[in-house]
């Protein structure tokens, strides 16, 4: 028998569609100066949104940052409490109404910021549809259908809602640390819905994530662009020098050519790849997420270890370089390369970074050049690891075999939460990540989605694991 | 003593500064398809200008083009004709009507389709100043001074102004050898003021330039752009191997490493090499140029034959990949590197293209990547030397003398100019680059600028030359 709060879910799609697409119309890209209200505006309307739920709302200032040149304020973290009955357990959820940037000029279909439902597919797309607006307003789908239902909420809800993790979770480390000794400290266990499933059909369960250290590296030569006929062939270009740079990082084939960093990962068990080797997952669902044949392995052990268990470094772009459609003949006078490096146990952010600048400047200064260069390590986070064996796991094991009717893979995933890693260190508590999207979802990249069933069955999926979890004593 | 058609140049140049003003303010990026209005609205402006001086002017339409994937129309060219006394020298002048692209955000200090003269400096800068609606309308300021002045024209004057040099002046070649048959056919001689002294004191004439070759590599992988933690680490990045693809192009200090370009570049001899290094120029003023220190030699010869003499490869930029401010982590789905080479003789775009082709699709094979490789030739135009004895050149030395007092420089070009060639092969006469502008004019680059003085006297240096050139017998 399905309960009268998951049964009003189910019937009440429309309203939770609705309330996702008011979400996804708010640009809070936190990465772009020009945003920033936005991200402003998307905490007052959550705000806004908990609070005709009645749940009790503190914003806290987290100060100012530099970004784009500018001094800009950072927008408010949002705490939110929903019940304080000392007999129910204290579960504190996390998630982030933030998102990466978008455009349609980036090759998406359809307007970003407005959320649009294929009717035959049931895939919402919209920029934060997946990542993470959908799993934030799960939470409070779930609390909404208890008050309708009038059934009684099994624990006490804390919730912890950001703006800044697309951009480093800046200010976020010292606020959860502070209220660790105060708002969190009777919290059981934490709960973060900001990932996705492996492939697209099986739930998981997530014990681990990767770090990331992300660099700018600047090569600066004349004081402007130049004519490349006027100037090519008479001045050490600044693009060439990065691009022999960038081509001393990384081989085609993933292999990290930065010295040091590989001898600091964890070495593999042979138990620890069996757990690779049995997962439910085929190359099929990473060629039909990518939508090509381009994986680094074909054995799927390989491709997930890569994933999972080894550092992976990727070029995203360059800053200061002609980027459009045509053919400029500019010799670019200073550019930003940026690239960034996933991490694993036993690799910090504070490790990485003095191997890198080492190794980049040796390699420049092999290079000849006449040109300057500056590196610069911006957000990173260090990777983290659970235990996955906690009652917090177990908990939300049982509610995806009452939703989904199958035992969820245990997985440790590629991405990187920074504040996972805090929560768990500041709190002493089991964290666990509890997907609500698919692996095809395309979270930073264009066509972003969230499956209609994905978000509805997930809110059910959220809501029965607060029910299981209030079964076990902490 | 002064004449009276150059006492009135100098008497009028706020006028001559408002009509090159007028003509900046028109966008006329003939690389954007966003544009495409704005060349046509350029060329009418121009055509009314020309009307309102009594040339006669016709308008030739050069059909379509494919550009940002939609089927735009070329802007016409206009060929204009200010006299027909069979008893004068007839000299055919070009110029173009079309810039580079230019925005705030790439780092101008003012709008860039505003002219802002500095009262100071005398530096007037927008986007175009110099390259080419300066010159061009110095042609129109010559006839009005003239027609004020009640001075008798010395030459039939017969003008080709088009509005897609920035682009390969696409379509303007086969119209040139069909007007070559008829309106062109009594030309005696022609003079392009589109290039720049090389320094920023001493005029020259050209009599070289060189030639380009455009080309663009695409790298697909993934459909869509993909999360670096996702998806780092388990497949071919195109970044990766567009890196290490354009790594292998050319070296930090300048040598093209193409196999086959260097054997076809014609040697140097001694005597050659001293026309380099008597020439009237310092490396400060490459430096003051470039505003650095980044001079791939420090022997004067040898960094005026990098920009003269010899091909120069230079990496222009990447389109699909991450480019703006900020740290996105995203792996790019497909991205398309964008670099040229400049050419020299004996290398023609013909025989440069195979080579190139050849040696990427090589070198891509050996990364070992289950990527998509595309290598596209865009625009590109042959090398062009004339003979700097011929009376042509004569004339425009005896006006550099009269106007600056200084012999000028005899120099060649770095920049490419195709339709030079063009004239030189359809026309079989003279064909002499006589510039107006500086060698830190910045043209392609980010505060374009002329400066006053050049504008004015560089007005007045045209007009010399065509008193001058009417004296020598064809």
């Amino acid at each position: 028998m399905v309960e009268a709060w998951r049964e009003w879910i189910t019937s009440n799609e429309d309203a939770l569609i609705d309330r996702l697409a008011k979400a996804v119309e708010i640009p809070s890209v936190s990465g772009d100066a020009k945003h920033r209200d936005d991200c402003f505006k998307m905490a007052e309307w959550m705000k806004k949104q908990l609070e005709a739920l009645k749940v009790q709302v503190r914003q806290v200032d987290l100060g100012k940052q530099t970004l784009d040149g500018q001094q800009v304020q950072l927008p408010p973290v949002l705490f939110g409490q929903y019940g304080d009955d000392p007999k129910k357990k204290t579960i504190l959820v996390y998630g982030h109404l933030d998102v990466q940037p978008a455009a349609v000029s980036d090759g998406w279909n359809t307007d970003p910021f407005k959320l649009v439902v294929n009717k035959e597919t049931g895939q919402m797309f919209g920029r934060g549809s997946t990542d993470d607006k959908g799993p934030v307003l799960g939470w409070l789908n779930v609390i909404e259908a208890h008050q309708k239902t009038n059934t009684e909420f099994p624990v006490n809800l804390k919730m912890c809602f950001e703006c800044m993790e697309e951009s480093g979770s800046e200010g976020l480390d010292e606020v959860v640390i502070e209220e660790s000794k105060t708002f969190l400290k009777d919290v059981d266990a934490v709960c973060i819905s900001d990932n996705y499933w492996l492939g697209t059909k099986k739930p998981c369960l997530t014990y681990g994530l990767r770090g990331l250290s992300y660099f700018k590296v600047s090569v600066s030569g004349p004081a402007s662009d130049l004519h490349s006929g006027v100037f090519g062939g008479t001045v050490h270009e600044p693009m060439t020098d990065l691009f022999h740079l960038f081509s001393k990082l990384v081989t085609p084939t993933g292999e990290i050519l930065v010295p040091g960093i590989k001898d600091l990962v964890a070495p593999l068990t042979a138990e620890e790849r069996k757990r690779y080797e049995v997962m439910d997952f085929s190359l099929k669902d990473i060629n039909n997420a990518t939508g090509s044949e381009t994986t680094l392995s074909q054995d799927k052990a390989e491709v997930l270890m890569g994933r999972m268990r080894y550092p992976s470094l990727s070029l995203h772009g360059i800053e200061g370089a002609f980027s459009t459609a045509g053919s400029k003949t500019v010799i670019p006078a200073a550019v930003h390369g940026k690239f960034s490096i996933r991490l694993v146990p036993n690799l910090t952010p504070g490790e990485v970074a003095p191997l890198v600048t080492k190794y980049l400047e040796e390699e420049f200064s092999k290079l000849g050049s006449k040109n300057t260069l500056k590196i610069e390590a911006l957000h990173g986070g260090k990777p983290w690891m659970s235990d996955p064996e906690h009652w917090n796991f177990k908990a939300a094991s049982k509610a995806t075999e009452k939703v989904y009717g199958v035992v969820p893979d245990l997985t440790r995933e590629g991405g990187s939460i920074p504040v996972t890693l805090t929560f768990e260190v500041a709190l002493k508590k089991s964290v666990m990540l509890l997907p609500m999207g698919r692996g095809d979802d395309g979270a930073h990249s264009t066509n972003e989605k969230l499956d209609k069933s994905n978000y509805i069955d997930g809110t059910q999926l959220l809501g029965e694991y607060l029910h299981e979890a209030a079964n076990y004593s902490s």
